[in-house]
């Protein structure tokens, strides 16, 4: 029996389990995406500074669009219009689309909230705009997206334990709201093969309110699930004390999505408590800041030490940005500006993110993620050693 | 008999000549460039926003780097620590380079011009330089250029014909001294194998001065000779007059090469002049700024018409930035700021220089250019039909 809102095409079969730690594969329309999975952020339709082509060979097996910013501009109905985000940026696997809501709260003027939806003013324009469970469904279908996001209310940290139990509480109606559009508009139009709605865990950093918003979506039976509200200011340790805190209450046999996060170190933390997929939009934006990841850990490149430094990143890297270009030149291509520099960091930077998956995907199917965590969790998070 | 300074491995061989137009292989130390060539630019060791993979996919047989920028950063001897300009950006293909002169006078703080050279303040740092003829050559032999330049003064147009004469007959003695630094060097240490020293022909738009300039430059037997102080405000047409006022006094059997230079338009008149090679910013610039080259005409991704185009800038065009993804992308890219778009317009319009150059060879070779320029000169300089 299918899921009750999924298409029978969309699934995640778990191929292995080592400890809290779990490696499968989520089957959409578009292709399979394999887990633990790291999705590069490609907020306006482009991954920034790194070329599709790009992006897929470093083994991004999905991607991630950014509602908010694609509805503002271009426009959703013009994206498709123009057949859909996915040839429109020429990213053929699948998308996941968040719900818009949380840049809302961060980045639009005017906010207003209610049991509705929520109202803003664009950040670019001033257009005034109204984002509720329904439209945002409705956006995200309009963009084609493989894995729809609910709309949800994301709370600053730390916030008010009854603060976070009304966002939680509210979040969970416009879950309800969102699978009923998301329903209601694959019985209009036969549309929706292989695609999926995830329901989203709020409730602050309180483990009352994560355990009763993972029951409560749980009951919905949704495709999968996310885990909101984290990495918003509240730190690494309690970050991974709430992950630990909810995944438990969350159905084993759905894919879980840790939202906007994190350091090498933050993702095989959320891994071995469970989590399948993550997006963040560090490797990128640091890459355009000359900050490199590596396994021998944080590399930058803007420092004076690496100007007559002829090795490269990584000599071992399958990456030519890591592998082929000394640091030298890296160092002098970010001191002087140059897009080059931004180009080659981010890309170094998405493929070491995804090496790093698919050593963790390695390492569960084998029965050693505990042994991998504690041989390279310290040093990735690290500056390397001098 | 080699020339008297070039090693016998550089050399220009013409292929066919048509009308004033000759197309042919210029041989280096390190490949051979066909002409007429263009040579994409790369001030700061790298062609702005595009991977050197794909200048080289383009066509590209050689570029060209900026001694100024590369003097003042990374600095001459620390290229040459690192093995040299080529492995440094990993441009494996021939190497031009200026002598730094005009952008000291366009770029640099506090110039001071005397017999012996410039003395001028970093645009970066403010630290204190002196350029002479010989420092000129010491520069680009540590960088490993193919092609080195000698220094030469360009002065602002229109310059009084005093002046003109003046900065010429300077240029002139550089040249000498230039010529005997890059014979020094070569028996110093036996390098500069297939490596060549072109000159300067200057005197502003004034017909006798360029005619001694040439003169007096083919006296000295360069490998090389090019016509710098154009495209410095004088307008097209003045500066094709130059030009044809300029190239018969060159010798036939050496490549000509016009500096800083230009718009398909103008490359068309030069080469139906007899030049053999041009660089300019033009088609990256223009490419960072949201315009393109094409057959059909300039076309500028700003403007509100394309936010709906699904079609590609040329889809006949083999570059894939110009073949496969939408006016409309491009469009939305570019008012967003993104990266790619820069990205994807300076490899386009990096590619269409080359093509352009490829179709005019080809018509060259077969006698056609004439037809060739009259088919496709309106065009190709003013926008786009809509």
């Amino acid at each position: 029996m299918p899921d009750s809102i999924s298409d029978t095409s969309f699934g995640f079969d778990i191929a292995a389990i080592d400890g809290g730690a779990r490696c499968g594969v989520i089957r959409t329309g578009r292709g399979q995406i394999r887990t633990p999975a790291f999705m590069p952020v490609g907020t306006a339709a482009t991954v920034k500074a790194v070329y599709p082509d790009q992006v897929k060979a470093a083994g991004a097996d999905i991607i991630l669009g950014n509602t908010y910013h694609l509805m503002l501009r271009p426009g959703a109905e013009r994206i498709a219009r123009l057949g859909g985000l996915h040839s429109f940026m020429r990213w053929y696997g699948p998308i996941l689309t968040d719900s818009g809501g949380f840049q809302v709260m961060s980045l639009a003027n005017l906010r207003t909230l209610d049991e509705e939806g929520v109202t803003f003013q664009s950040h670019i324009d001033g257009a005034r705009h109204l984002l509720t469970p329904e439209r945002a469904i409705e956006i995200q279908c309009l963009l084609g997206s493989d894995i729809q996001m609910q709309l949800d209310e994301c709370i600053p940290a730390p916030g008010e334990h009854a603060e976070a139990a009304r966002a939680m509480e509210l979040s969970l109606r416009w879950a309800k709201r969102s699978r009923d559009a998301f329903e209601a508009r694959r019985d209009a139009d036969n549309g929706g093969a292989g695609q999926a709605l995830f329901g989203i865990v709020q409730g602050g950093t309180y483990a009352d309110l994560r355990r009763a918003s993972a029951e409560a979506l749980a009951a919905l039976d949704l495709p999968g699930y996310a885990i909101g509200g984290l990495a918003v200011g509240e730190g690494h340790d309690v970050m991974v004390a709430t992950i630990a805190e909810t995944t438990p209450f969350l159905p084993v046999a759905k894919p879980r999505y840790l939202m906007g996060v994190g350091t090498p170190a933050d993702l095989l933390a959320a891994i071995g408590h469970g989590v399948d997929m993550f997006d963040c939009v560090m490797p990128t934006r640091s890459g355009r800041h000359g900050q490199a990841f590596t396994w021998g850990g944080r590399v930058n490149l803007r420092n004076a030490r690496h100007a007559d430094d002829p090795r490269p990143l990584d000599p071992n890297s399958a990456c030519p940005a890591a592998r082929d270009y000394s640091r030298a030149y890296l160092h002098h291509l970010h001191r002087s500006g140059e897009y080059l520099g931004a180009m080659l960091l981010s890309w170094a930077n998405t493929w070491f993110y995804q090496e790093l998956m698919a050593a963790a995907r390695s390492a569960i199917s084998v029965g050693q993620f505990e042994a991998f965590v504690a041989t390279h969790k310290d040093r990735l998070n690290a500056p390397e050693p001098v």
